[in-house]
């Protein structure tokens, strides 16, 4: 089963390497991680998202949570939240093309961020499924490259995860 | 000076701790970073903007390219490339204030994903200096929490960061 977890940690230089460490000792495959600053410039804010049973992924969530830079950590899998992941496409566009792969582009809302002479760099946000199914409506195209950003996920209505340690309700 | 990589790798458990360690072993602190994976399953790719003096960071690239698991790193800094991160805030909105806040998201052609009571969360997507300030106009409102993606970057054009370790010009 797949599990997201919010995690908030102190800036502090080598503790990215010191968690995904963690995972990866356990044998953990990290599905995704996005790692961003929050609006507290010492606080930053992790997402990862990793596959396995719920006995161990409990051990790594505790040894997170002893980690002194660690400040929260919270696993939101069967709550409420938004999950959003950006993506960059490079697609084959020769000008005969285009006006095809843009009505793909508008279909998805996503973005033509970049014209070439022969090429299309488009950009979409969405959950893991949409970025994939664009993925799939352009490949006939030719994708020429595909970078992505891990998921970022955020509990919906009034429920935060805040630096303090406590979720509150507005 | 801030640097843009680029970096192809292979899709193995581990090895985005032995990456964030390499930097953190010589002291870089690693201002973004981003990982997913690319159109082909087996191949992943990351973009890690890092600031440090260019020595240092020449070691640390040859470093990099000596990982078995390291298919490429290119060095972005100095080309034409689109950069973009994603950004979801969650904002107080009483009812009153929605307008003012929808103006303002509409300004940064922002979009809303969810509406609570109390709470709007708007999903933001460009380069670092627009999603700040998008944060700043926010903040009056006050923000009560805010999870960013690590950056991502794509050459411009048709030149391309492939995976068979050369660039090439369509």
């Amino acid at each position: 089963m797949k599990r997201t977890l919010a995690v908030l940690v102190q800036n502090k230089s080598g503790l990215l390497a010191r968690v995904a460490g963690l995972f990866s000792r356990r044998g953990f495959n990290i599905d995704s991680l996005a790692v961003g600053r929050t609006d507290n410039p010492s606080v930053s804010r992790m997402t990862i998202v990793v596959e396995g049973d719920d006995r161990v992924l409990e051990q790594v969530t505790k040894q997170l949570r002893k980690l002194v830079e660690v400040i929260k950590v919270q696993d939101v899998t069967r709550m409420e939240f938004v999950e959003r992941g950006l993506a960059l496409i490079k697609v084959n566009a020769e000008p005969a093309k285009r006006a095809e792969i843009i009505q793909i582009v508008e279909i998805f809302r996503a973005h033509i961020v970049d014209i070439g002479r022969k090429t299309l760099v488009v950009e979409v946000t969405g959950d893991e499924g949409k970025i994939n199914a664009l993925v799939n409506a352009l490949k006939p195209f030719g994708i020429r490259e595909m970078v992505r950003t891990g998921r970022i996920a955020m509990l919906r209505g009034t429920k935060d995860i805040i630096t303090n340690g406590k979720e509150v309700e507005a």
